[in-house]
């Protein structure tokens, strides 16, 4: 490839707890991550497969960008697994050094505190529960508590197991209460300090994890037992994360994987 | 990467009408592939993704061997879709020249023509109509014919678009009529040398395509006109491609695309 190419077709592909991204590194800015562009890199079969993608730019004062789409191409305020992510790539590649680094999202400016190795911790900003509501699973009613993470939430707390749960086909929620639509978690306590969950995210269907999601089951959990501060262990189908609240922010800490770096037939590009 | 590491970590990916693959070149035969690194390499989150894996190796008298494995790991004795992406990249990476070439599999040797350029035609050994069976989809029986194309196939022939099908759950069969499972296709006419089919493929659920699924379709199709030749397009969800069948042996052409070529971080093939 040369720098004459409109699209520069390198990346890298990782996940966090196996919510997966394609991170495309536009250091000179020369890249326009478009809902179509996000699209075809997305798709499993025809790209290269992920549940999104992050343009890793240059922000202001010497902060990074992350530029991010879900895999339908729509914008999205924040996203705390793809945080990771690209927190990792940053340190790999040596774009930045290990310790404490801001980045700047579409929500606002970020932290994300990491060493050469292992977990990585993002700060969340913070987290306001809301409103009672429900989501409705084949039929039936489950009540559930408005959160707000930067993007909207619904946390379902359940006395069964989430993996009884059919959810193939989208839950029911309030469009009054969601106008912009909803991600709903459905979460279990496994004690004072630890939940397992499941969730489905607007514009994705299920995944297999969500950060803001964890952050949002993690407050809804702690209020239950009346405290607004508090370290909860969440398990969700793709691996554990820990998220910390105190009365202002939350931060979210868990593992971020990049599994492979490659380059794109142009053609994929242009078809 | 250096010629020390034990698993050579460069791959390229590829589909037929979405029917996608892991290629892994090994010129040298220092690779094996093995169930376990197929499912890794195949897991659509934490490896590459894919409905398989193809290690590209030097088979006898000069021809290449397309060492195959589903996503689950299991070996099957050939894959159509797959065959055409294996041989778009022995001609894309000048392994060998354009026009026909002969390939070794587990179901024997099979031939590939190609240009530079369009589309590849494989060349898939005979087609064996069998006896009477049925699928069970939703608790409603579907007549089908067993049919053999190296490995088993269920057509069942349907009035209605194969769309409308709920296979979220596997469909029944008869497993005294396939005692190591079965590939099932719903096949509906769309006139005397067109249909329209899905497939549910043992070891992978349903998928975007089978290459040898349409050619068992495309036999089928004929046989309830009474024919035992002709070429029949066959549109599955991923794609259509072309079977010509006669009375000794069968054909697939259809499209084969190199998408983009990687190299795993190896911490992920000792994770």
């Amino acid at each position: 490839m040369t720098s004459a190419d409109p699209v520069h077709p390198a990346f890298v592909k990782g996940h966090g707890t196996e919510n997966d991204f394609v991170l495309l590194p536009d250091p000179d800015g020369n890249l326009e991550l478009t809902a179509e562009l996000t699209r075809r890199l997305c798709d499993r079969r025809t790209g290269v497969g992920a549940d999104g993608a992050i343009r890793v730019a240059k922000g202001q004062a010497g902060r990074f960008l992350m530029d991010y789409r879900n895999s339908d191409g729509s914008l999205a305020e924040m996203c705390g697994n793809g945080a990771r992510v690209f927190a990792r790539f940053l340190v790999d590649a040596g774009w930045s050094a290990p310790g404490r680094l801001e980045f700047e999202t579409v929500g606002g400016v970020r932290t994300a505190d990491l060493d050469r190795v292992g977990e990585v911790r993002i700060g969340m900003g913070p987290v306001k529960i809301g409103e009672l509501s429900a989501a409705v699973v084949g039929g039936r009613q489950i009540p559930g508590r408005a959160v707000d993470v930067g993007n909207p939430h619904l946390v379902c707390l359940i006395d069964q197991d989430p993996a009884e749960l059919d959810l193939r086909d989208p839950p029911g929620y309030d469009h009054t209460v969601f106008p912009t639509g909803v991600n709903i978690e459905f979460v279990r306590s496994l004690g004072p300090d630890a939940v397992t969950m499941r969730v489905y995210e607007r514009g994705a269907g299920e995944t297999r994890s969500c950060g803001t999601g964890t952050v949002a089951a993690a407050a809804v959990h702690l209020a239950a037992g009346d405290r607004d501060c508090g370290t909860v262990a969440v398990r969700v189908p793709g691996g554990v994360v820990s998220v910390r609240i105190d009365s202002r922010t939350a931060d979210l800490t868990g593992p971020a994987v990049l599994v492979y770096s490659g380059t794109l037939n142009p053609a994929i590009l242009q078809g």
